[in-house]
């Protein structure tokens, strides 16, 4: 059972989170988890990785393409929907229901039951609904879909229909191009089509085609769509849609199995829309000819794969590890495993919400549990910073400075899609300046820092070759230009910035914005070299008329000020003056908010003068560096700043986990850690800052939770030389067990109580040291180590 | 009559404006243009200068000493108040008195005239108001009052009450403790004494003596009180006030007058009540037995000093005539010409407003008046600035700099009273965070500025030696430990601060106050020359064991950037990148406004993200280095801000009235010069910041109006070399002609548009060269010279 997540009940107050909780997506398509008769109202999208659109001065966002999957099931004319029938599934709502009403409507079908389920092994959301309808039958509706992780372009849909009586059934499907759009509309020149395969007389696809307001990209959604048992079929086309209606007689016992192929196919620049209209089409003609059961199981192959390089399991827990599987889940369904031009953005595929953007989320939580399970999709994360290094270094050139100035929101050519306004007042209405733009510099130390680790856990230059040592280069010179020199204290110093906690803009000498550019000037030296040894050419080509040279980066990196702890207390101060700032308890700063949105930061924010953070910070560079900081240190720390985080970012928790784990306190980092993993579980995450709607999946949590579970309660480090096992368990758990891939090789390590046991594929290339405890061994291939504890 | 400001009729809208309007003072008391029947709630407000108190955590601010002008009349048992009078003297308050109420109340007394007057060349106020009673008599009271120039401590007042018909009148005149605060109560443990003559049976003196809250600071108001014509006296005595009761038997057409003297001492750390009790009623009784007529020659012969020294004469322009030497007056009432432990706050004695704080209003807008006229108060008020060193060395010190940070708000000791939340966010009634007390650092090049103008302007070096360089030299390493070496451009820089443009808060390289900090670098590096040569003693101590010696200082001024011109437009910016934000026109902000009052400033104000600026701050550059500019760059750069520029501070109009006047457009000044002149004349400056009340009088106005005069129009410019005159007359002048005291030498000059004329004392100690248009010339002592324009 712990493959399976499922809901219960139909609750239309939960439309939205549902939307998110069962998404399906191949990290080329997310396919939100709604039901088959919504339609925009209730936040149906398609969302195609890397597409983005901007309208007028509007917020370029992610297109959501043409709802494919639409269906609307009528018996005997009366439509079968969950959002008219008289809900008796769910307590409130029924009630609910009964009261608005009046007496019941007779009339109006009734549903008897209703279930949402993902089965997260397989990838297949599933629903099933019971309504019973006027005249007294029974009819069942159930589906089954999945984005084929064989056939990036495809959405596979099995929708079935079962009578307790005869009757009319009456089937519309097809696609649906009018859609929810938070700042469009992005898709115009809308053309449907209909084409019919040889002589056969029924409609064999049917498409939707459409181009982009902005780059004018042509997309197109086709369809083909069989019913086994046949039926009359009729082609219905509006102005922004095509669907068939498909009448059956049904009978009493017998499905009516209906079955959809959804080719989504967005064109590259200079692509027709005739191009990709017939790409579409050739794609959902395969998929019918192929026939579902078959596409079902290619699908499958491929997430046995995923699942055998990353599954997880949890001895004692039953809710961590379906947790925590849901988690990988979440992170597998948006992974670009084919693709180093797109990222996985922060709200994954699941809408449109903070412009589709890549944040920081993506070096610093999602990218362990790819570099451990599969390091060539964090190869690909981070070679999507390569190839939008160019927007990097225009961003940096408008502020006036040099290199690499990474975009805080980045789509797909690394310009930044940070709007100067990003939270409106909930007291004006008006926007607010913020400075996510303009000051969250660490951005470009993440990113050095993420190429870094790519590179050190691969143990393969190439990616430094193929542009990182480039990119870690330009960031430095960045940091450089940016910094400035203390002539009285004789050190650089790193002014003005935002760091994670952004409850707090415009800080100065921010500690975890300080050690991520000392990290990152170290990067960029040793890449340097790197480069300079794998190619000297470019590494002259690189340093050719700059004034800014190898030796004022070494310089900077060896004078540069990071913040240290306090000879007594052993705290470190999160920038300059922070402590001069209010110390009141959270719960009071809460009792003084006036609105339940209000936003606690921006200008006027009712944590900017106090020390209330928004999630770690000081605590997370404790966390990076865990070697450069005694115990004592880390847990003076955390023991200070926990009780002054509102975790107002869903970043915060799984760092709290990690460094009470690190700390040896597995049991306080705990419910951090649930919190993390159950995220887009129970939906409880922050829907709105100001007036802004930031709802959708988590992925930065998701990769958090496995963080706070492998590297955090397992101990799992590896430095791209020896990996280490520093165990801490939470008393719920009996055993952990996991499969890694260190240094090319492949690893499966299982965590008890009692015992660590180690065993290495037999093909790995080479053997590993690990330290487990105080002792260190070699791991060869093939070997099975078991270690007490 | 351009001698006398008058306002005719009684209107309650305009009693705080008037309050502001007709008030009186001489440099240590400052008493409120309020009449005698008014209480706390009409503002009444006698301001004893430097003398403050702090209440809990409220504002620390003036302390309001009880009020010993009080005086209600009372005809056959009526009160005569022209708060409950019937009014007719004015059409609009009329109308509505007689709507409020329906049918006129025919008991009532009525007011049939009334008027407020301030003759300014004596410095007193007059009222007369006259009152139809309820009987048919027509009772007039008339007051005269001063605070004497003469005797510091005193304010006199002659009360007469006249009538058409006889009648009983009763007089009730005492000390009313029952003050106006805003963040009071100051005065605690008052008690009031009746002091007797001798074996006389009447009252001779009666008195208030309290403490104030944080400092216990004794404080007594004694008032001695007089009827000519006798009557009988009782003493009636409340909780907060001791006061007469007198009754007389008037007969008509003979003036009833009362004569009061009222002395208000506030006594110094050490001293008892009693002592201060002892001298207020001995100063009390000493001027009862000078009486009224000895007591106004006494004050009326200093005034004629002060306006000989300084009365401007305007031929042309009455209205010019009348506002300047109002702006005048306002500044001789409350100039510390006796001490240098006090400066002038940026209200004047007005009130408890900006609490009582001196700002840098005293060294930029209103100093240059002093210099030219009355140097050793100049003098006096940089020797404030010496004696609050220690303030600033403590506020550089809690900030973790070295050096002197002045007070942006600074009261007797120079710990600053700025508050870092200074204003109400209309919208939530929260305190808004601003940035005036840690990032308005020009203040203290501000102060160094002011020291070495005096320097300059007396040729005297004692104000170096007694302080005024230590002064410098510390202002200068505050600037070193603030200012930072921007290493990609070899440059120092000023980052974070708030320049006079306060709607743009913690900009980087703020023209203005680059400039500044590159003139207080050169004037420590002078002034400490200046020491060395003339106590070389003290030069060794203050180097002594510091890090920062005269060559970092140096190296500083070579490198600190000052942002330039642009080669093409000629355009300074005001800071980094200022020309990045909305360029938009400043009826479309006010457009954009919620609330009449919402502060534009802040962390979400409106102008904040704008280029709109609160008042001159590149202009006010170009002002102070006019050398350094060309009158091509100053036009430009007029013409590009002034449409930016809000004026929302009192002090920016004479900027923009001055740089016309430099580049030779006087008329396009003139118009700022009349709103500067006339700013408490109106009272149509700004009166509310966010629900902050900023009323009172405006000094840096009054100071920038003589600025606009002289320096502007009359063009005149001493160096502490030579003078220079480039008169540009407005075309409403047909002359102006002014006293000044340069080179320790006093100089007539009279600028027509015919000729120059120049007439130099006979007692002047030497000749100074002149600069009259092209041509230069020597005017010796005793000599007149005429040069045709």
């Amino acid at each position: 059972m712990s493959w399976i997540v499922r809901e219960s009940g139909f609750d239309p107050e939960r439309i939205a989170h549902h939307g998110n909780k069962f998404m399906i997506g191949n990290g080329v398509l997310g396919y939100r988890g709604t039901l088959e008769e919504f339609s925009k109202s209730e936040l149906t999208a398609t969302i195609v990785a890397g597409l983005y659109d901007q309208v007028g001065s509007k917020w370029r966002e992610p297109v959501n393409a043409p709802n494919g999957l639409e269906t609307n099931v009528f018996w005997n004319g009366t439509r079968l929907s969950v959002l008219e029938a008289g809900n008796v599934a769910t307590g409130d709502s029924a009630v609910k229901s009964e009261s608005a009403g009046g007496e019941r409507d007779r009339s109006r079908p009734e549903l008897v039951a209703h279930e949402q389920s993902l089965n997260l092994r397989q990838a297949v959301h599933r629903r099933r609904s019971v309504f019973r309808t006027g005249d007294g039958a029974e009819v069942t509706i159930t589906s089954e879909r999945f984005c084929s992780a064989a056939r990036t372009e495809l959405i596979v849909c099995r929708f079935t229909v079962e009578s307790s009586q005869d009757g009319e059934l009456t089937i519309v499907t097809g696609i649906n191009g009018d859609v929810w759009d938070i700042n469009g509309p992005h898709l115009v020149r809308m053309e449907s089509g209909a084409h019919a395969a040889g002589d056969d007389a029924t409609w064999e696809v049917v498409s939707l085609t459409a181009s982009t307001q902005e780059l004018g990209l042509p997309i197109t959604v086709a369809e083909a769509a069989e019913v086994a048992s046949g039926g009359e079929h009729e082609v219905l086309r509006e102005d922004l849609s095509i669907r068939r209606r498909i009448h059956v007689r049904c009978r009493a016992g017998e499905p009516v199995v209906l079955v959809k192929a959804v080719a989504v196919v967005a064109g590259l620049e200079g692509e027709t829309a005739n191009q990709v209209q017939a790409a579409a089409i050739q794609s959902a003609r395969e998929a019918r000819q192929l026939g579902y059961d078959r596409l079902l199981s290619e699908h499958a192959e491929y997430w046995e794969r995923k699942w055998s390089a990353s599954d997880i399991i949890v001895v004692g827990d039953d809710e961590a590890q379906l947790a925590l599987r849901y988690s990988m889940y979440q992170l597998h369904i948006i992974a670009p495993e084919r693709s180093e031009k797109v990222s996985i953005p922060a709200r994954g595929l699941s809408g449109q919400v903070y412009k589709g953007a890549v944040f920081w989320d993506t070096e610093m939580f999602m990218l362990p549990f790819f570099l451990y399970t599969q390091p060539e999709v964090a190869r690909n994360l981070m070679m999507y910073r390569v190839h939008t290094l160019g927007g990097a270094k225009r961003k940096a050139a408008e502020y006036g400075y040099e290199g690499a100035f990474y975009a805080w929101e980045s789509q797909e050519t690394g310009e930044d899609a940070c709007t100067l306004f990003n939270v409106n007042d909930v007291f004006t209405g008006r926007p607010m300046r913020t400075y996510f733009r303009d000051k969250q510099v660490h951005i470009s130390a993440d990113v050095a820092y993420g190429i870094w680790q790519v590179y050190a856990f691969t143990g393969d230059d190439r990616l430094l070759l193929d542009g990182g040592a480039e990119v870690a280069w330009e960031c430095a010179k960045f940091f450089y230009s940016y910094g400035y020199f203390n002539p009285r204290k004789q050190r650089y110093e790193i002014l003005d910035v935002t760091g994670p906690d952004e409850y707090h803009e415009r800080v100065n000498n921010n500690a975890f914005t300080n050690r991520m550019v000392k990290e990152c000037l170290r990067i960029a030296l040793d890449a340097m070299e790197t480069l300079k040894r794998g190619n000297s050419e470019r590494y002259e080509q690189l340093l050719a008329g700059s004034h800014i040279q190898p030796e004022h980066i070494r310089d900077m990196y060896e004078r540069l000020y990071v913040p240290e702890p306090d000879a007594q207390s052993g705290l470190i101060e999160q920038f300059d003056r922070y402590y001069a700032l209010e110390d009141v308890a959270l719960p009071q700063l809460k009792s003084r908010m006036l609105h339940p949105h209000e936003y606690l930061g921006g200008g006027n924010g009712l944590a900017t003068t106090t020390q209330i953070l928004k999630q770690a910070d000081v605590v997370l560079m404790l966390h990076l560096f865990k070697d450069d900081y005694d115990p004592a240190i880390k847990k003076a720390n955390w023991a200070y700043y926990e009780p002054r985080t509102e975790h107002g970012s869903s970043l915060s928790a799984c760092i709290y986990a990690l460094v009470a784990a690190d700390t040896g306190s597995p049991d306080w980092g705990y419910p951090y850690f649930m919190r993390t993993a159950t995220i887009d579980l129970t939906g409880d995450a922050k829907q709105y800052v100001g007036d802004l709607y930031i709802g959708g999946t988590h992925p930065a949590a998701n990769g958090g939770a496995w963080m706070a579970a492998v590297l955090g309660f397992a101990g799992l480090r590896y430095d791209g030389d020896k990996a280490v096992l520093r165990p801490a368990l939470p008393s719920a758990w009996q055993a952990i067990e996991f499969p890694v891939r260190l240094g090319g090789g492949s690893y499966r390590i299982r965590v008890s109580r009692e015992e660590v046991v180690i065993t290495a594929h037999g093909d790995n290339p080479a053997g590993l040291r690990f330290t487990v405890g105080e002792g260190e061994l070699a791991v060869a291939p093939g070997q099975e180590v078991r270690i007490p504890v």
